[in-house]
């Protein structure tokens, strides 16, 4: 495996694998690899003849008083993941290299990016379209791979994908879960035991939501009622909000109909965990 | 010459080109093609192994109650003009092929682009460089003609491909005039005889800005207030701006120092003409 920390070696690289006739695939990630990365590797190795791997703590989809400076961060440990997984290049740019100068340029993707987790989070989706329109000009024509974790992602990724003609086929691939259902994610790393256990409510408040759309509800009123009562059985979490909408447009629907994604945040402790999952209401 | 309206077709034909080691120029343009667009043209032929030309009057770059309506087109003309010019490929893509949904990405350049021309038009560079990454991910890596004429357009672009890592080289062509000063423009179509005669006052004004900074003038609203009053002797002119700023940062410098550059913008009737002239004050 090759490791390369500057966009011109990371570029020369991958242009000279498509030269060789070789498909590319591209895992960007903010590092702290988890098994739902690794699945995204697995899935990129079984579709493309080589793997890249970005590495980057993006501070612009950081905003004031989030977890920039405290994200984990751990370059050895994710070099060792990256090794065992059939990849065949790892990026690792300093922020120096990839905004060697403050950056002017800004990526965003309106309709999708203001509810959800834009409400909390009102600069994160232009700074997570504004990097990747960077890394895929840097990797190239490639397929990309993005864990339905982040759904409100994948929806902008798409989009930006789609609207601007990137190059780029965007991979969604399922979330990878703890045996208890908690979603794999680099935040987990913030719990203690007790909000460790706690972090499950998440999960069980959606699989709540989706009980009640298949039992027949198709109030949205009512399937965000009864996924916040699951939060609220649990003391140590904090609900920041619980959705269903859309699935595709993440549009507000009522009465219930259609592909729906059922969408909630939650505070625990100094960590703030999303997940998501599907129902079809018919 | 090959001629295309699809991105499908425009992507393979070039991305072809490329795989047998051509190196691609590419010209965007709004049509209506004259003498600037064909030494842009000529360039691209002299230094690429393949030029391709786009004709796109880009809805996203004109602000409500400007002439996108009325902006002059005639596509057999420009395919006449750009046959004799040494070009392989025409690209001429419909709003429904570049925009086949409503557009939700927007890519935006901040600083460089809310004095000036921006004043004016507060979403046009927005709309220049939404439609520039478009293009750019279509046309693949390649080197980008643009005139000198539109300056800060070209610091937006030239900003755009470094913040984003575009695989694109840009490259600056002079301005083209016609034997009594105007530089050629589209809308310079808009100019009855009247106004054409009159229309000379712009260069005439920023030649007179250019002669104060080369007799010693260092007070930026000297400068300012010498353009405007040749701009002020033509009764059909009608000064927007006149302004002395940084070449590459377009910020203001008082006093003046370093290379500057002269940018005018005036109304005419129908039409909204600009130009720029560099100078050096050392």
């Amino acid at each position: 495996m090759r490791t390369t920390t500057t966009i011109a070696e990371t570029r020369a690289f991958l242009d000279g694998a498509r030269a060789g006739g070789a498909t590319v695939g591209l895992v960007p990630t903010l590092g702290s690899l988890h098994g739902g990365h690794t699945s995204l590797m697995a899935r990129a190795a079984a579709d493309c003849d080589v793997v890249a791997v970005s590495v980057f703590v993006n501070p612009l989809q950081f905003g004031v008083g989030e977890d920039f400076a405290a994200y984990p961060r751990d370059v050895d440990a994710d070099a060792e993941v990256v090794s065992r997984s059939g990849v065949d290049l790892l990026f690792v740019p300093s922020v120096e290299e990839m905004y060697p100068e403050p950056v002017r340029t800004t990526v965003s993707v309106s309709g999708l990016t203001t509810r959800l987790e834009g409400s909390s989070r009102p600069s994160h989706f232009a700074g997570v379209a504004t990097v990747l329109a960077k890394l895929w000009n840097i990797v190239g024509p490639c397929r990309a791979y993005f864990g339905e974790k982040d759904w409100q992602q994948l929806a902008v990724v798409r989009r930006l994908a789609a609207d601007l003609s990137f190059p780029v086929e965007v991979v969604a691939c399922p979330t990878v879960r703890e045996p208890d259902g908690l979603a794999m994610a680099s935040r987990n790393a913030y719990l203690d035991p007790a909000e460790r256990a706690a972090a499950t409510v998440l999960h069980r408040a959606l699989l709540a939501g989706v009980a009640a759309v298949e039992a027949g509800e198709r109030d949205p009123a009512q399937v965000r009622a009864t996924m916040a009562a699951v939060v609220g059985t649990e003391p140590l979490a904090e609900l920041d909000y619980a959705e269903v909408v859309d699935a595709t447009t993440l549009d507000p629907v009522d009465p219930l109909t259609g592909e729906l994604r059922l969408l909630a945040a939650v505070g625990l402790g100094r960590a703030r965990l999303i997940d998501n999952v599907g129902v079809l209401a018919d």
